[in-house]
This record gives C-alpha cells, structure tokens and sequence, in this order.
C-alpha cells in the first residue's frame, strides 16, 4: 500500500461514521484550525492540533515535548527482507494517517457491511490529533544476518556498554525497532502503537512497551520546565529546538559522520531508570539539593537566583565549600565536564503500579537524542555511574540504542535508504 | 494533626518557594478563577480548577469523570487501632489541601534550613489542582479482629463471590483501604497517592496500584461519553449526577439501610478486566456489533440512530431475528433484565506495557459505586459471567470490595463515625 492509496483510503475520524459525524464535529474544528501553525514553537502552546509526519528530520525529536508517551520496542518475527520493507511501507502511511488525526482505513465495509474486521480499532474516534509523532529507530540487533544489513550498520549504533550499577532486565532492554509515539492525549498514543502492532502482527511482536507522563525535560524555550518524580525541575539546560547550529552540532547525523541512509537523523538512547522514591523521600532537603546542584522550588544553580542563571561551578561558601559540589548531578552531567557533548533529552516520568513490596514502580523513562551516543550519552554515563552521588536513589533496569533516520518525504518510508 | 492546623500549615503551590512563585503564577491564576463555581455540572469543562473535598456525599464518586486514574490499595501494617485513627486524621487533613491544589507541608524549613526531608515530594509544584478528587473505602479485611471493628462491618459489604471464569492475581485484589485518585492531570493524581502513602509509612503499605487514562463512562450529561479499548463508546446509560432522585434509589447509602456510619456514602466494586485486544481486532466489525449490541460508531443501540435513543429489545431482522441478540451486553447488563438494577460506573482505560508474550497488557479497570451490592454488582455480573459473548474476549484478574462512607465535613476525617 503506498502512501498515497493510504491517503485516498484513510477516512478522517470526522466523516468515519456518518451519523456520528455531528458528536464529533466540534472536536474536528477544534483543531482544524491549527493545522495551518507553520512553526515548532508555536505548536508547544497547542494541544490538540496535528503535527507534520513529514520533513527533513523526523518528528518527534525537536518538536515541543507532548505530555504522554507510548514507547514500543518490537522484535521482528520474520525473516524474510521483503516482509519487512512491506511492512515500513504499511507503517509509515499508516503514521502518515494517524499523525493526521485521520483513522487508518475502512470500517470493515470493504468487503460487504461488518463482513471484515475493522481496519482501525476505534478507540481514538472522536479525538483530535492531539499532536502525535510516531518516530522509529533501528537497534544493533536488526543489523544482524537475518536481513542483510550488516553492512549498513552505522559506526556510531555501538552495543552500550555495561555501566557500573546497571541492573538491565534483559525483557525490558533492547530490540530491533522501536517507535517512539508522543502526544498530549494518551489515548491517542495507546491507539497509534496499537494499530502499528496489528499492522504488523505475523512480522513483529512487542517486546516492551512503556507509558510515560509529565515530559521530565522541554525542548522548546516556549514550554516550561517539568519536574521529575524527585520534586526537581528537570531539563533546565536541555538542548531546545531554538538552538539551530547547535542541533546541527549535536543532535542531527551530518553527511561527513555517514552512513548516507542516517543523515539529518539521530540515534536515540532509552533508559528505564527506576527512581527509589521511598528514599529520596525521607532525604533532607538540603541533601537533595546538594545532591542536584539547584534548589528545589526555584530549580536555580545553588548560588543564584533563577533557574537560567549561568552556572558558577567554582563559586564557594562562606566556609570554603563549593557551592555545587563536585560530584552534584549538574556539574558532572555538564558540558564543560564532558568535552562539551550535549543531549536532546525528552523523557518521561512513569509509575507502573507498585512493585509487590509496597513500593510504587516509579522512575523516569529517560530518552535522549544525538549525534553520536560514542562522545554523548556514552562518556557522560561513564562518568554518572561513577561519581553521581543520585545513584543511591536510582537503579538503570532498561535499555535501548536506536539509529533514528533522516526525515520521510511525501511518498517515501521509514528507512527506505537502508534499504535501497 | 487536625484539619485546621494542617490548613494553617499548608501552603499554596504559588508561594511555596518565594522565587519560584513568579513562573508558577500564571497557572495558579488561571485555576483560581475557577473555585467560584458551585454546579457539578459546571466542572465538566473546567479541567484544571479545585474540587470541593468536603460535602454530604465523598467527592470522586458523582463528580464528572475526570481524564485520569491512580488507584491504591493499601495493607495496614499496624496492629494498633489508635494509628490508624491518626493516619486516617493526618489523611484527611492531606487531603483537604491536595485537593485544593495545596502541597501538603512545610518545604524542610521547619528545623532550619534543609535539615528535614521535604514534608511534601515536589513533583506537582506549579500544577493547578487539575480537579482532583481523593476517595476513601474501607475493604472487608479491615473488620477482622486486629481493630475492633467486627460488629461494625456492614452486611453488604460481602466478600465477593466466585464468577465464572475469573482468573484473579491476589496481589492485584483485595486490600484493608483503597484510594480512588482522580484527576484531569496525571502527575497530580500520582503525586496524591505517593504524598497518602508517604504519611502512611510504618502503618500501611501499598498492595497494589493502578493507572488510568481516557475515563471509560461519563457521570454527566454534559460530558461526551468516550470510548473503551474495544473502540466502543462506553457508559451510554450510566447514571448521571443529574438523576438525582435515582441516585438515592440506586446509589447512596439510605438511613435504613444502616449501618450510621455508611450513610450517604456507596460501596465500590473494582474488577481489573483484561482485554483480549489482539484477539478482538481480528473479529469483524458485524460480530463486535452484534456482541456489544451497539453500532462501533454512532454507538446507537443496534437498529436505532442515535447513541441516546431507547434500546427496543423486541425489534426483529427481515428475517426473524433480534435485532439485539439474546446474548448481547447491553440486554445481559440492561437494568430491565436485572431486576432494575443500576450500577455509576466510572472505569478507566489502562495499559501496563507488554505482557512478554508480544501482547499488550490493557484492558478496562472497572469501578462502579452502588447502594447495595448484593442487588447490582453481584447479580449483574452473575448473569454477565454465565451468558455474555465478551467472555471470550476478557478476563477479570483483579478484584476488590470496599464500603466509602458518606462525605467529611470541615473538622471530620475519613471513616470518623466508623471509629466513633
């Protein structure tokens, strides 16, 4: 199915059911009206509208940061290359459809009245776009013999290393596809990874999958900070979408790092750092925020005044003591304590029930974007698992690496490079 | 800790951290407009804006569904009836403020600067109070022998019985108390229970949690009726906050129903219902239709237009048949064929990652308020356990009973007439 046909078949979920049509209209207009917003920051202030699928780089990565997350990593089931590009064709116009705030077929009427199964579920019927992006990205693991891509893996899609204090469950880590699905109604992006998983039933199965809420970083200086499930502003010195020569230096794949297939995208690091909570709790309040570096309510540097005050890293006390001490999370995770490596972080709190010892399931879903995981996220974990003293409150129990491509144009795929 | 002082002691979000207060005020702005308004009706809309916690009746139960669920039971862990009288006070008291969008404490000041742990955690600072409602219930397990409160159990308050084909995990049933937290913002509702069961360290652990999004019945006419994971509106003919005199045939506690302590207040039933989502996708949409008894899209009764007009269970097919199966949800779960029996039902929607065999873990976690539930839940379920076709397509692998007294006043807390 190209993407066109997917297009001519798609039925907006305004038109989908006739007589529902009048139920659902006002929602429609809602949001119709913004789809015309041309730039990135003007979207942060918008949370029904959709987002563009298509573009340069892929969506989701500098777009301001949604609200709810469902993040799936699958395991592709066939062996067979042609099942798999028929299924990133099947799936990038089926994104095209979802990102639209359109559902992604007939209503079982193909073939008679109810004689089919509904090609969509229905759950989003009714909901606007609510700014989804669906945003994939290819792990070591579907670089192996299976389909023939060895060659193209990427230098930089490295294995991560073991960092010191991981505790990865091996069903919580990995897999060969992840997309990432980001939008400020949750339900929308329960469906999207839902009807993606059905589309590829026979070809992948979902290894995991998470949900996250309260984005735990900003990626436009027009959204606020969030804070984390440790009370503290998260993100503060994230890179932003504004930073456009940064973004090049940092975060998007440039025609010299190569391969072809990567360039203009990014790779992408997943986390599932589970927060022990109950600890942290019964820490003081100073000891946290020695332990950050900023104070709690303002998410200021100790020492200043304001959240984006500049940093003083050498600034003392009265009694001589540095006032963001040496091993404060913010100095050791800082650029100029790392050659200047920078991340495009956009995480997502999580609390996945409780843990059958009375404690909540909490933590953050950290997700972070760049250029080249082997001078980013790489040597400043190396450095956090040694130094930080936050690891007495966090355990890191999940993780993925990802090469997320270049943008897809009209009438393209997901990959479609890798796989020329 | 009484509910004034903790009244006194609470501080609002905005001033909470002096220098923090000018990025947080706008927020508070915008949801202090909104504590002016009287109807229940009224909040539908309003989404950010307080709920009152004080009342006749617990707020959370008829209250227009908000978006989002974070659900707790707990195990008491003390043996002493005197602590749990005073959790059940300092609870309360927390809860006046939560609800108010307040944080619960001092910021660790109250001992010099930074010596004490924060007696509030933080993540919810600069939110507004995004309606949030805090629902006590107290679980047939509390009136054992550890706290004296035997004789004061109520006779409906039954331990529920076997249904056919159940399959429950105990680790996700029962529970001595459970909190309903709702909210139009997740991260609030979460901070809710983490702040409940912080105070509650040392007397009672949590047994089990569980989220919610996208509220899968209205308890409204001014709210839309959403849709559950089948893609089905659901809640059509849920009872409403404006059937006000049906709500005390079929809802509260009456004074003769006894006991004292119960009056005004309702017993919910909590069934944790998996879907069987992948298999349902593959059913034609005539099947799914025929199951429910509904139209997928207008969600009209089968035969019928328009969602709201009224169910004809005799209406025949051209060639003979009904046009609602005999077998069909809505008959098997209609009040008409349950002895009038009505159910406020206010669900949600969940998704708790994968299930290691490739499959979602979602489906509907069920709550329903009711006067008596060895009238309506119970034989509701009888008959929908034997009989209705959906068996084939859920499983309900959690389950709990609790009795919700009637609302706190200004001075009261939580189950006060209970221990009296």
């Amino acid at each position: 199915m190209t993407e066109e046909s997917a297009q001519r078949k798609g039925i907006s979920r305004r038109g989908l059911f006739g007589a529902a049509g009048a139920a659902v209209a006002t929602g429609v207009a809602g949001y119709a009206a913004h789809s015309v917003l041309a730039g990135e920051e003007s979207q942060a202030a918008d949370t029904t509208g959709p987002v563009e699928f298509h573009g340069e780089h892929q969506a989701g990565i500098i777009t301001p940061v949604q609200d709810r997350l469902h993040f799936a990593a699958f395991d592709v089931t066939t062996t067979k290359r042609a099942e798999l590009v028929s299924l990133l064709k099947e799936w990038s116009a089926a994104a095209a459809l979802l990102t639209a705030g359109r559902d992604i077929g007939q209503y079982g009427a193909v073939n008679g009245p109810g004689e089919a199964p509904p090609e969509d579920t229905g759950e989003a019927v009714g909901l606007p776009p609510a700014r989804l992006t669906l945003t994939i990205g290819f792990g070591p693991s579907l670089f192996d013999k299976r389909f023939g891509l060895a060659s193209k893996r990427p230098q930089a899609l490295v294995d991560l290393p073991h960092f010191i204090a991981d505790d990865l469950d091996p069903n919580r880590s990995g897999g060969d596809i992840a997309v990432q699905a980001c939008s400020d109604d949750p339900q929308v992006a329960v469906h999207a990874i839902r009807n993606l998983a059905r589309i590829g039933f026979g070809r992948v199965a979902v290894r995991y999958s998470q949900l996250g809420f309260g984005r735990t970083a900003s990626t436009s200086r027009a959204q606020t900070t969030p804070r984390n499930l440790f009370g503290f502003k998260d993100g503060t010195n994230n890179l932003k979408l504004e930073d456009t020569a940064k973004l090049e230096q940092q975060l998007w794949v440039q025609p010299d790092d190569g391969p072809d297939w990567m360039v203009g995208g990014s790779y992408l690091v997943s986390r599932r750092i589970r927060m022990n909570i109950e600890i942290w709790d019964r820490t003081s309040l100073g000891e946290q925020e020695s332990i950050i570096g900023r104070g709690k309510g303002t998410g200021a540097p100790l020492g200043k005044a304001d959240e984006f005050d500049a940093i003083d890293f050498e600034a003392k006390n009265s009694d001589g003591d540095l006032k963001v001490a040496k091993e404060a999370h913010i100095r050791l995770a800082h650029p100029s304590f790392n050659n200047g490596a920078e991340l495009l972080r956009r995480g997502y709190n999580f609390v996945d029930g409780s843990d059958g010892l009375g404690r909540l399931d909490a933590g953050l879903f950290f997700l972070a974007y760049q250029r080249d995981p082997r001078k980013q996220f790489i040597p400043v974990q190396n450095q956090l698992a040694r130094s930080d003293v936050l690891n007495e409150y966090i355990v890191h129990v999940g993780s993925g690496i990802f090469a997320c491509p270049g943008g897809v144009t009209a009438g393209s795929y997901w990959g479609e490079k890798l796989f020329a």
